[in-house]
């Protein structure tokens, strides 16, 4: 990695040990190995790094998502491949858990990647179940978009009970039923 | 309120606004306004005082689950009872964030309401709709832990969304989409 990457994958693990209001400067200096200097040389203070972390969370995440929506199989095994695809839970995710942290949510620069990466993926979903209703896969009474907004819940909230928990199968059992909730509406 | 209660509450707004690292004694003593020396008459440090603040906010959740759980109704109403109920989805659950807490989860301690609120949600779930798969009203190839997982996590996922957005229609869309989603499996 160079210094540049360093830097924000450092501030990646220190907003998530330390949230964005405890996270310093100086502890980003010091988790990444690199000087003030050379930090200032290349972005402009904490919250343009911030920036750049959370932005590179939001990317991974909808590269990842999108793998699976646009891959092979009829639209539900698509949204079992996006909900089961293996995670590591106990750590949250990456994304959804910054809109816990009052410091990013305050700063309408820091939230805006959040909130686009949630409408992206609610949109696509919405998309994705409107074209199953329509090739007649999924059951004509089906509502696209609330659905869609219950399979992201499920998802999110599955990582905030695998951490309450201590232990990835609540995840995995979070998905477990949606994907049951979800064949009851298969034709 | 009284001196007990104001530090409780104060130690629940900084969590929330500053993590369990960022949240100094000397910040719970002044957003209380109570003293050192009264502060350290009720509570033993801020991990006690974290505590009792993490215990108010687990017990509430528990009565107000109970509430609807036990309420009028069949299980599939109860259930829409207990998702509907009106939250302020824009402050996140304050149990479910605290799992986004990297200090809290790091202290057994702390982290021990959060496991035991989310392990008694989801087994009381399981029961109820247990109870409506044998009374015939649910779907017999219904399986209730996975589901009530699901559930639990549609709420937990529904305040991310929500806080994301900045909005509290995406709580009720999760919701929504949940309920379309069990109303499949209603015999």
């Amino acid at each position: 990695m160079d210094t540049r990457d360093r830097l924000i994958e450092s501030t990646r693990e220190l907003l998530w040990e330390r949230g964005y209001v405890g996270t310093s400067p100086k502890a980003i200096q010091e988790r990444s190995g690199t000087g003030q200097g050379s930090m200032y040389h290349h972005f402009r203070g904490k919250p343009d790094l911030a920036r750049a972390a959370i932005r590179r969370s939001a990317d991974e995440l909808r590269d990842r998502a999108e793998d699976a929506f646009a891959g092979p199989g009829t639209v539900v095994e698509r949204i079992g491949t996006y909900l089961g695809r293996e995670r590591d839970a106990l750590k949250g995710c990456p994304v959804g858990r910054l809109t816990q942290d009052f410091g990013v949510m305050a700063d309408p620069e820091l939230r805006r990647p959040v909130e686009e990466t949630f409408a992206w993926l609610i949109d696509r979903l919405t998309g994705l179940l409107a074209e199953g209703r329509a090739s007649g896969e999924l059951d004509p009474g089906l509502d696209p978009a609330n659905m869609a907004s219950a399979l992201v819940a499920v998802v999110q909230g599955g990582y905030v009970l695998a951490c309450a928990a201590g232990s990835a199968t609540l995840y995995a059992q979070a998905v477990g039923g949606a994907l049951g909730l979800l064949a009851g509406h298969v034709r």
